[in-house]
Formats: structure tokens, sequence, C-alpha cells
């Protein structure tokens, strides 16, 4: 290992091959679950690198496990416990390449921070629509490996869907030059969409070409009051005809989430907390390319007919910007009220829109007489079916020995129930370490075997981040 | 192949596998290049035949053409002259199983013609946005499989974005389920849109789910006169910027197109036909959720910005549906007038729109340098950054003669100019058995190989549409 070691140094430089010191920002995951122990950490500082790299690599037969900002929630991005696999860190390729507003593309390396990128978009007069929670450290490498989501997919679509073009180092070290800003490209297969989402198993993308939008006029946001969750099916269904591609936000969150937020953050102040009439709330955002009068006006409109239709009790529009971040800022706050109130259980699901009401009712009650006490944190993107349908431990009692006994029961319930109602044991998390065996569970084995033949047509050495997505 | 003929017949029916009489509507392509002999048609009624007839095939060894409406440009759906490929025709599977009015989608088999969906959907109360020129004969499963583009892409995307999941019959004849409503679904490998656009090589599409939209409240149309073709690029940034989502059309043509149009079709009064002032056209379509008022007063504010920025000179905007399906009448009557004006090379190219004016400048320049006399029909939805660049033969002399001596030139000199300018040889048509030479030429080899390495992975016995897409 010690000459592959050299090598590497050759490549990019003593200084960004690291094989001492204190390695845990690349070797731990994001949510601290496992702790892995890398051959060495490498830097590269352009695509050459890569390849350079990926293939002393595959010559000496090292596994590589492809880094971006290494908060991935299902253990994508770190290496195994071996001692053996390389790190390749992407973060020193942060260039934002070009920016062409009249083509509407941005061409950036994989290792830009997302929000960096937001910024730089927003500096040229434009929208890069990708927001999630960890947008100040994940990479738009790892958004795309991991096609990651967030909360204007309703409008926006995943990280899929803002991608024009990719450029990628092959397992063999060859450099596919594919950063194209073409919306239409009906030249053979679509080798992007596959490297999309396969988290680092099928090569590494190191830049990519992103779509931008017109940067909205203006963006309102409201909190509705809902009787029901079936409400909260149709008031998508007014939202989406009302507003059409003006609706870029409806989540969706239940009363026993608020109350951890009320409980453990008093002063962020939830609207309708804890009201009886309104088992549920929803957060809508509209985007306007005229003015905030006309979105206030749309938004007026919107609610007043859902009102009428009885899918919404009570709701406040907020008043300015200001405001606005509020009501964001109390949905982004569940998962660290959660957190406060102790150990849990977490799923990050998918289900038709208009089977969610059946899903949640039928599998709350399961969960109830099932595991008696447990309580049920339900949030999420409603507008695209993606609920994440949280467990948290009975009030009384250890939460830590909850957790031991029963996740994988938990787990195994939630699942089968999210089976059988067609829908996606991980929506928008990817699948990592942590899901490999729900894929060997829930994934048809037709899939699989079509997923298992393209893993060893494109990556027969197995090198790629071995044993995620799927085992050998 | 008796005995799979018997096979067949066992499966599908007697009435459902032809081997005699006249079957060209099955043997020639669309566009009549070329002539083909099928061993037999076999058209099952249902998935589960599909699946057995590939399974009869895969053990015989026997090659598979998958077909739906067959108005493919491309020749992808046809057999070759060998009489030894089966045709599997789709054209009994045309159900629409279910329309999800809550989840916006529609679930299809193959067969169903697109016009169908678009007015069952419509009868539902929702936009199926896919719209071509062949919408009245072709199918969505042959939409799927090139993943096909049309006149509204700008706004929706190309097939490929309007598809959530697939039921798809692989080469070993296994079926894989997975029609999913789901908007958010990361568990492995991207399969959906690698079988998207793959042209019956890697499986075959038996029914797909399909994403619905809310029915705008109006649309209106404009036709605008350019000073250029720079002008035009800027007008599509205005019009992104003024309407947004709101912008779901934007066709350019030059006035030699328009000038074939005037001359075949004269009752169909070209606006501003010979404008000396316009040697640019621009029809633009507005999608409005609120009023005809509301559009009617977006689209004069954009104009009236455009015509303040010199981008447009002139503009007319449709008074009813009649006018507004007038002006889109003319644009889609270009194909048809260049057939009237003779023989003609038709290309379906892309460029990064910023980069098309001069890519258009330099190219007609360098054609007419080097063909003499050589008229040049350009037209095409710049919203995409999708020319149809059509060469017509000189007005003098033998038309015949110059398709035969100078297509392939014209092509490599057309051909060499996009890929100089970063775009793609087959924007939206695909690739099939005509452009399978352009694409070993013009695609990247690194690209190519890992699309031969997915082939030989999916299809080890290459019967799935050999030679199509990729030769062995």
């Amino acid at each position: 290992m010690t000459a592959l070691i050299d090598q590497l140094r050759t490549i990019v430089g003593d200084a960004h091959v690291l094989t001492e010191g204190d390695l845990t920002a690349w070797e731990q995951d994001w949510r601290k679950r496992v702790r892995g122990k890398a051959l060495a950490v490498v830097r590269p500082g352009d695509t050459a690198q890569v390849a350079a790299v990926v293939k002393a690599c595959a010559a000496a037969g090292t596994a590589i496990v492809a880094q971006g900002g290494n908060t991935g929630l299902a253990v994508g991005s770190t290496p195994d416990a071996s001692g053996t696999q390389i790190v390749l860190s992407l973060q020193r390729m942060n260039a934002i390449r070009t920016i062409d507003a009249a083509n509407l593309t941005v061409t950036v390396e994989a290792g830009c921070i997302l929000q960096t990128l937001q910024e730089q978009a927003e500096k040229a007069g434009f929208l890069f629509p990708l927001s999630l929670a960890a947008e100040g450290s994940c990479t738009i490498g790892g958004n795309l490996a991991t096609n990651a989501g967030g909360t204007q997919v309703v409008r926006y679509g995943n990280t899929r869907d803002l991608c024009l073009g990719l450029e990628v180092v092959t397992p063999q070290g060859e450099i596919w030059e594919g950063t194209s800003g073409l919306r239409k490209d009906n030249t053979g297969y679509d080798l992007r969409d596959l490297l999309i989402g396969s988290e680092g198993t099928l090569g590494i993308i190191t830049a990519a070409t992103m779509k931008l939008y017109p940067m909205p006029v203006a963006q309102l946001t409201a909190w509705a009051a809902l009787p029901s969750l079936d409400h909260a099916v149709t008031l998508l269904g007014l939202a989406h005809k009302h507003l059409g591609a003006g609706l870029t936000g409806f989540e969706v969150m239940g009363q026993f989430a608020l109350s951890l937020v009320g409980k453990h953050m008093p002063q962020l102040r939830v609207p309708f907390l804890g009201d009886a009439a309104a088992p549920y709330c929803a957060l809508l955002e509209i985007s306007d390319n005229e003015s905030e009068d006309h979105a206030r006006a749309r938004f007026e409109a919107l609610l007043e007919t859902a009102f009428e239709d009885g899918c919404v009790t009570d709701a406040v529009v907020a008043e300015n910007l200001t405001q606005a971040h509020q009501l964001w800022h109390i949905r982004e706050s569940i998962p660290l009220a959660q957190a406060e109130e102790g150990l849990n259980i977490k799923h990050d699901i998918s289900i038709g829109v208009s089977r969610i009401p059946a899903f949640v009712a039928e599998t709350d009650a399961l969960l109830q007489r099932e595991i008696p006490g447990v309580r049920l944190v339900n949030f999420g993107h409603l507008g695209d079916g993606n609920l994440h349908y949280n467990v948290q431990a009975p009030a009384e009692g250890d939460a830590k020995a909850f957790l031991r006994d029963e996740e994988e029961r938990v787990n195994t319930l939630v699942y089968d129930a999210v089976e059988k109602f067609g829908g996606s044991f991980s929506a928008e998390h990817g699948v990592g370490e942590l899901k490999v065996h729900k894929l060997e569970k829930h994934k048809s084995p037709v899939a699989l075997g079509m997923m298992r033949a393209i893993k060893r047509g494109l990556d027969p050495q197995n090198i790629m981040n071995p044993g995620r997505v799927l085992r050998a």
C-alpha cells in the first residue's frame, strides 16, 4: 500500500494526501452512526488528478469512497472500518466554472457548497432552487450523487431535474466530458441520470451543468390550520389549480411534531399550536413573477376557496420576509426539537399523495397497537408525497433501551406498510450502507438484477464505494 | 422458426401473429426510407403475453423490434431486411389504467395513442402536456422509448420529465413492475431514465405512470417580428423573466422557411412575411392559471419591454383561440411546405441557446460557400435550443441529384459544426438505425464504452432491437 500512497502523493501533492492526525471529519458519518478508517484521504485539485487517482487505485485494486460535504444521512460517503479504502474528497474542486445567462445554466465543480452556488446564482440575477437543511455544508456533487430533494421539489423537482449534464471519472479512471448545457439531446442512453443518485458506486461526478431560473419577484408564505390530513391533500390540489407553477412549497406538520417545537423552542411561537380543531398544519409558499401584491391576491383567493371548501379552518399569511422566514424556521426546527426531546427513529418515506391519509391512519394505529406509548412525529413535503414519519420513544421509560429493543421492529412495521401502499422506503436520503438490506428486501428482484448487471458492467472490479447501494 | 411461430400463436392467439399479407404498416418506416421484412408481427394483449413472447424469442435467439405507432424519424421501430426479426407491436395494449387526480398522475399502457391520452386527461380536468406533430398516430410507449420532445418542452420538459415510473419487460422476459406514482424515490439506480430513450434496445416498455398538470385557464399566442436571431435570444430571456413558468412555447422561424409556407399555402396568411426588417419571426405561447385578461396583460407588458429594448419590431397577439391555432398551424406547416418545394435534407440539432446565433451565422456561411445555391430552412424550438436546421436543394437544377451527391457532405458539414459548438446531432428524434454511425463519430468514446457495457449487461444475447443505437 505504501507504493500506492507514494503514487497518490505524486499525483496530488504531499499536502493533499492525509494519512495521519485526526481524520474524523472524513471518517465519521454525519449522524455519527458509523466510524470508518481510511487508508488515506486524497484531495485532488482538478479532474485530471481525480482521473489519475482513480487509475492508480484501479491498478492497485483499492476501493474508493467519493466524498463531498459528508452530510449524507445513509452512510454513503465514509470509508468502511477495514483501513483499506481511499476517501477521495472533492472539496478542493469547488469552482463555479461558468454562468451562461442566455442559456440559463451554470457549470460548477462537484465540491462547490450548495449555499455558495445559490449565492453566486443570485448575484448573477438567477435562482438556483435546490434548498435543503444541510445547504451550508453539503456540496453539489453530493447532492447529485444522492439526488437530493429538499423543500422546493413540488415546483422544481429533485436534483436530477435540475441537471443538464455531468463530467464524470469512470471506475477505469477515464473522463467522460458530458457537461452539456443542452435541454434536448437524444443520442444514446441516459448516462447522466444513471450516475445521478448512484451514490459514488458507478463513477465520480467531478462537475455538472445545472439549470438556473429567473429570480421570482415576490415570495409569500402562509400557515394554514387543517381539520385532517385528508383536507391537506384537498388543499394541495386546490393550490396546484390556483397557483400552478407559482406553488413552490407545500409542507405538512402534525400537532405532536409542532408541540415538540413549542416545548423546546418556545420563542418560535408556532401558529395554531395545540388547536384541537387542527390536528395538522400546512406551510405554503408562493413565488410570483409579477409583484408582491399580485402574489398576495392569488394567495388570498386560494385561501378563500379553501375556507369555503372547509379544508382550512384558519390561516395566517406572512406580512413580510422576516415572518416568512420565521414560519419556515418552525418547520425546519422539527428535527432539532425531536433531538431535544430525546432519541427517536427516523424515516424518509414517500407514498402517492392520494394514499397518504390512509397510510398514516393505518400505520399510526398499527404502531400504537404494537408498541404502546410510542409517539408519532409526522411532518414532511406533502407536495412530493414525502413524509418524515418519525417515531419518538414513549415519554416514560428508557429511550435508549427503546431504540435498542424496538428500532428494528419499528422499521419493519413502517417499511412493510410503505410497501403495501406502493411507496418508497427512501424518498430523498438514498441507500448508502444503512439501507442496503432494505433495498434487498423491498426492491423488486427484477430491478435488483438489472442494477447488479449495470454495476458489474461499469465497475467490474467493484472498487467504487463497494457495499453501498448493492452488496457484491 | 416454425416452432417459434407456433409458440407465439399459442401465447397471443392465431389472430395476433401476422406472417402473411401486406405487412407494410409494420415493415416500412414513417419517412419511407427503409423497408424491412419481419419473421412475424406479434400483437400481445397484455404484459404477461409480452413477457411470454420475449421469453420464447430469447430461448430461440430471435431478435425483437418493439413498435408503437411506428412514426419515428430515425428508423428504430421496423425490422431489418433479414426476415428473421419479430416485430412486437404494442398497439393492442392501449388502456388508460387509472387516473389519480389527487396524485396528479395517469397510468397508461404503452400502445395508447398520445392524442387519446391528451383527450382523456382533459376529460378528467387535467393537462397532459406532451404535444408533437405525430400525436394522432404515435403512442406513449414510443414517445417514452425515444424520449420525444415537441412544442411544450420549454415549460414541461421532454417525455422523460413527464414520467414517474415504468412497467418494463426485460430482455430475459421478466416483468419489472415500476409504475410508481412517486415524485421522490431514491432507492438505487435510475432504471426508469435508462429505459426512457433507449429505443427498445434494453427492454420493452409496456406501461407508464405519467404526470398530469392542472389545466391552464387561458392560453394566448403571439407572433413577433425580430431584427435578428440574436434578438430572438434576448426576447427568450425577457419572456422567461416576465412570464416564468407561464411561457409554454417559444418557436423561431427564418423568413425563407416562412416564404415556403407563403408560396405553397397562401391561404395561411403569414404575418410579417417578407418583411426585410424582420429576418426572423417568433411564436410565443403563454399559459395562465388566472384569466385570459391576465394572460393578455402579461403578454402586453412583455412585448412593450421587448419593443423598448428593440428586440421586437412588430407583433400580433391572437385575438382568440382560432387565431392562436392559425399561428401554430403556420409554424407546423413548414415541413409540409418544404416537401412541396421539393427534396431536402433534414436535421434535428440542439445547441446551447446562447450559442445559436453564432452557430447559424457560421454554418449558413459555410454551407453557402461550399455548396453554392443551397437554401437554408431555419426553424425550431428556440426555447430548448432545438433547431430543425434543414437544407433545401438549390432552386435551379436536379434536386434528386443534389440529394444523392451532396446529402452526406451536407450532413458532415452540419454535424461537425454542431460538435464544434458543443451541440447534439439528434435533439429529439433519437438514433435508431439512421444515426448509428453519427453516434460512433460524435459521441465521446468514454460514453460509448459505458453504453456498450450497459447493453451487454442487460441484453447479453443482443436480441433487443439489435443494431439500433449501438452496433454489436
